[in-house]
């Protein structure tokens, strides 16, 4: 299927600086702060076109899905009509390359012009209500560290991993948009196994590289979407810190698994990026062997290639990478955790999250937490100020960016950043 | 704190038959179907008050919260103004001691009367639209025999247990309303270790026996709830079938904990009688040994003697008991597990719900699933048409009951009914 507003050769009478995220092919949805209520918007270059100006200057028509505080009127469209939407924008924002003009009238561009709003004078806004959260654990490198430092190294996979896309719900009350702060969370911990647990402020504060998707409605309780039909399911793709207290999760998690490890807070980039714009950005995912299950078999590119980087700013520092992966390295595609995640017939709405789980490629400087990079606290990092990291300090800034690249277009998503406050 | 709503010698105009679970002391809250939409109501006997008839007639005042499809409006109202409007409509359904009449005028009697509707003649919806869904494993006994079955009789409890309320994440999109039907599940088991996994319908269904709660909006993120305050954020209780397929989360469970052997459906009855109305019937709790940690310590009387039974009935067969059990068993009580779920900092919002986990007492007549009760499919028992059970079969309805009772006066639930249908 060809999307039109993919087309690499189309430009924009916006200016779009060289590297940024937010080219004409990309075209994503977020949710911002104006003096008249929080309005649905598309990003392009350092800017913001504000839908629901737009909207009410009747240049978009429908249903009034952009005065929100969040996307999911506009994500209960479903995906033929979002398609139709993000064309109709890419028109609006689009030079004719025939004629080197905007391709709307001249009054009309004036109106469009008049709905541009910087980025860097609003604040962004959860883009999303999410209804369920799931968190996957879909990259084999992580799986396989982690298997590494606390099972047997020579059998660090679970029996299970390789047959099913692991997954487990999380909290979706404390999601929050980039740039939120958070604190350090207290808890139980239990760091001498002869004596009683204690409580405190958790000392293992560590983050996790995911890549998230949010859903379309899906069928009703008791249907399955296949690996097939999954695409058609798929709003948009964010980039997601999954903040872990190592700590309180390694006392918790036997037998239910994480919970206050985790909930306290779990950052999301505010900018969707919809599926359409990663199509071309496809790629082969890795061979699996065993063989799956029919009900997780799919066909053609199911991974995409994304750029991946986490980035630690220790208070009043640079800026100091201490990863660089990419989402291309999952195991379990998005395709198979949808079709595996409704075989028993779990309903999944307008809203809904899924991650991919800790993004780890399959050498030292692409993992995805800091389990991972200083493999159990045994080695540290050196920050651009001089100081080491074994886990994430107070005060510490911890932003991950991501972007795909092919034939000289750049789809990005900006960034995720939160701070690392000191415990309440 | 007195609440004259629960006061055991008010009686109601409307008839109350003998052994009612909705008496004048009780004022369940509900969402029900009409010919002009969802209304919210309160039960009493066997009648529904339509309290979005009533906001019309203008006797109620405030908000429009009734002509809504679920509860949340009302619960974002918060704790008091629930109590004041719990307290309104049993001062419009009471009788008079000194007189024998209704305490309100007769022109305002017949508007009342008018506002009521059988149950017989309308379908209850799901009465919450639940955010986050939250599931305990808070029964000592329940605990206790799952331990001995897969792990050691010995040493039957994880060393976290008496620590920790130990609870994860279940999914809130599956959660329906008593009355709906499910299929059952369709998953990957494998019940050869030696040989790959297989994928077909679960052979192992099982209910578990729960209570729930509703919860307020609760603090920011970063708060916590401590014990004291737990009650003020709760809203109502309600009966609860955890569905599980025990096969299916035998495979996935490790280590991230139950998933897709859970969230194929979850019952919920339709009724939410707020925690007001079960004040009288406090208890107090087990003494926990050894000493929890002072977040969770506690005061008072925090667990709640309801009498609950779960009931299989085979299709077009009587139905059989296969348990009597009791929320007073519960080890952590609401306040621990709220205390102990926000300690991190991790945000509750009004429609989140908490359910209590398994809810066994200590004799094999009170367990609170087939798992237990056929101590892992080692033994059956003998429904009223002579066929034996040792897990839940295709066409089987399953039904939990529960009431709380004292001084004469019977505050119940109702009941949480549904049937398991063939694969599909």
């Amino acid at each position: 299927m060809k999307i039109e507003a993919n087309n690499p050769k189309l430009s924009s009478w916006v200016d779009v600086p060289e590297g940024s995220d937010f080219p004409i092919q990309n075209l994503p949805f977020g949710v911002f702060k104006t003096n008249n209520g929080p309005h649905v918007g598309v990003a392009i270059g350092n800017q913001i076109l504000d839908l629901a100006k737009l909207y009410n200057l009747e240049l978009l028509g429908g249903e009034n899905i952009f005065e929100q505080d969040s996307l999911n009127p506009l994500i209960k469209q479903g995906k033929i009509a979002n398609r139709i939407l993000r064309n109709k924008i890419s028109e609006m924002l689009r030079i004719e390359t025939s004629s080197n003009t905007p391709k709307i009238t001249a009054s009309v561009l004036e109106k469009v012009k008049n709905c541009l709003v910087n980025q860097a004078d609003v604040e962004m806004l959860l883009p999303v209500q999410i209804g369920d959260y799931t968190d996957f654990y879909s990259s084999i490198d992580h799986a396989t560290n982690v298997g590494k430092m606390f099972r047997d190294p020579a059998n660090a996979l679970m029996p299970n991993w390789k047959h099913i896309p692991v997954g487990y719900h999380g909290r979706s009350s404390s999601i929050i948009v980039s740039g939120q702060d958070i604190y350090r969370p207290k808890g139980q911990t239990r760091p001498d196994l002869e004596k009683p647990p204690v409580f405190g402020a958790s000392k293992l504060m560590d983050f996790e590289l995911e890549v998230a998707f949010i859903t379309y409605d899906g069928k009703p309780i008791g249907d399955s979407i296949s690996t097939d039909e999954a695409d058609d399911y798929i709003f948009g793709l964010a980039l997601f810190n999954d903040w872990s207290a190592r700590d309180i999760q390694k006392w918790e998690y036997v037998p239910l698994g994480p919970f206050l490890g985790k909930n306290f807070a779990s950052s999301l980039s505010p900018w969707i990026v919809l599926l359409d714009a990663l199509e071309p950005f496809r790629v082969l995912g890795e061979k699996q062997d065993p063989k799956v299950l029919p009900y997780l078999e799919y066909e053609g590119n199911k991974n995409i290639d994304i750029k991946l980087q986490v980035i630690i700013q220790p208070e009043g520092a640079e800026e100091t990478v201490v990863s660089n992966s990419n989402y291309k390295y999952m195991y379990w595609n998005m395709n198979q955790q949808l079709a595996h995640h409704t075989i028993n017939g779990c309903n999944v709405k307008a809203g809904d999250m899924m991650a991919s789980g800790t993004i780890s490629g399959p050498t030292s400087g692409s993992f995805g937490s800091m389990l991972e990079i200083s493999w159990q606290g045994s080695k540290s990092v050196t920050m651009s100020d001089g100081t080491e990291r074994k886990f994430i300090q107070d005060n510490d800034t911890v932003i991950i960016r991501g972007h795909a690249e092919k034939d000289g277009v750049r789809v990005g998503f900006g960034e995720v950043s939160c701070k690392l406050l000191p415990a309440k």
